[in-house]
């Protein structure tokens, strides 16, 4: 092994479409690491953020983007792991390379049955959705949940993990087309917000709202809340601005929530990392919550994968394979 | 007994001035209730918000304002309890009266040693702060709080609870004869708001936060809170309008509450009432947890007990004796 690797590089600041593979050092382990020779890398919303130069990595975390990979450990470093195992692994960035260095407790068994491709496609939104719907709002069975883009990598995860919960699932689309997707994953409400205001459709009735959109949202999904309701945003679409009405939330019995899974510690990490495995991943491989990829791509076309992101023409995952 | 009883009565809509003690309708019991003859009744902020028009009873309970007594089962309706039996109870309102019917589930016992006038002090204090600070945001040991308004009934009540759970407790109050009670009663950090910047001086520090104020304070309440800290508004002393930034939400990890323990529903009330009875009445009873009454005043001099929470002239908590 030469200490050199090829990864995604941004050229220009700011343009997601000036991403190139160019030789770069490979990553020098920390205690408690292991390197992760990449097989397939999924391709998240926030890889293009970050490629827009507006969310820009956490101390100490890898300059380049991707969030989550599978692969075979090519060192274990410190840890008792074997060189040569299988893994899937949850990134705080670095995915768009041929290695990576992860925390031992972000690294995931492969699923039963699934490809490196399929397990990439899956980490990412899993951990997103598990720990938001689940551990940071406690979304319980007989409950409905609204999911804001219900045609995306985390929208089809959310509406599959909620059923399997025993939710009555709603989501929001901006088209028939990934209504129709939505549906045949599960969903038992579909609004396209180009033609109908979810707000008034689903009027004190949600006791969870995941939320991608942020500010220009926020009243209508406060009108949507039931009492008790809870929501978590997770992304900021629309901005991140707006007006609040407390009492609203007092009133409404309500909260409100923000995370990123990138920024958590690394202990929380592990933790959503253990929590996912156990719940999720046999939901994954007994086939109640299905991969969705739409698109595998070589490395090199990291930029092309960002641009179906920008235009929002794709329904569920994009995989990169170096 | 007689089908009529005193309570206060509002002569003039929306002015606290205009409270007489006159002769109304004993309560009719419905199913599961008691009717409870009042010795003491306790005296709150929302008792004023109110009697100033902007506090309306939920639907189907009493016009009658007072949200907590003590005193002796008169009636025990189709319940198990005993007639003279001596309790406590949590209302919807209806305590500033001889008579009040009250669910079973809000009945609480007097805690050893207590009079009724120190009972009906604590009961909306300990429920509203263990249904908050626990039950609501989780607070641990070891980690901080921020209660604003130290000097009031909740307040110090929060500061107290907040100390026997193992926390650190930083208070905000516009005196320092204010600040010089919450420290009597246990808490660290003393900050008179009048002259210092409360959102500096404990930036990014705080686990959790019990705001009373609302709108006014929430971006500076954003700015104290630490990562993964949790806020709870409780009361919109200054307003309920404000912008959120909900990028700070999403980047801090952080999640924003509001309730009000009136419109919670019955069953919620019962669950609140029997923690806060299993987990705050071992502390009042061990003198970790004190009542702090400000005055006992006649029940016909309700308006004058209003007039001290108006003018912010008092620690701790009013008691009515009918």
């Amino acid at each position: 092994m030469t200490d050199v690797m090829k990864a995604i590089v941004q050229t220009t600041e700011g343009d997601p479409s000036a991403l190139e593979l160019q030789e770069v050092p490979k990553p020098e382990l920390q205690p408690g690491e292991v390197l992760v020779k990449i097989a397939a890398a999924g391709v998240n919303r926030a890889d293009l953020t970050q490629a827009q130069g507006n969310y820009p990595p956490p101390k100490g975390g890898s300059e380049i983007i991707g969030l989550e990979c599978a692969g075979e450990i090519a060192d274990a470093g410190d840890t008792d792991r074997s060189v040569g195992e299988k893994v899937g692994a949850l990134l705080v960035g670095g995915g768009y390379a041929e290695y990576v260095a992860v925390p031992e407790g972000q690294l995931l068994p492969i699923p039963e049955g699934f490809s490196f491709a399929e397990t990439a496609a899956v980490i990412e939104t899993a951990c997103t959705v598990w720990s938001n719907i689940v551990m940071e709002v406690g979304l319980k069975e007989g409950e409905t949940i609204l999911i804001h883009g219900g045609g995306g990598g985390i929208g089809l995860m959310a509406i599959q993990i909620a059923k399997a919960i025993g939710a009555k699932v709603a989501v929001t689309a901006g088209s028939a087309e990934k209504l129709e997707v939505c549906k045949k994953y599960g969903a038992d409400i579909l609004i396209n917000y180009k033609e109908q205001d979810f707000a008034e459709e689903l009027k004190n009735q949600c006791n969870v709202i995941l939320d991608i959109i942020g500010g220009p949202y926020l009243k209508k999904n406060m009108f949507a809340l039931a009492e008790g309701g809870r929501m978590v945003t997770i992304g900021l679409q629309g901005g991140n601005k707006a007006e609040i009405n407390m009492g609203i939330m007092m009133m409404k019995g309500i909260s409100l929530h923000g995370t990123t899974l990138r920024r958590r510690p690394v202990d929380v990490k592990a933790e959503i990392v253990r929590q996912t495995v156990e719940n999720v991943w046999p939901m994954l491989e007994e086939g109640r919550v299905k991969h969705h990829i739409h698109e595998v791509l070589p490395l090199a076309d990291a930029s092309k994968a960002l641009g179906f992101l920008e235009a929002s023409s794709h329904t569920g995952t994009l995989v990169l394979e170096p």
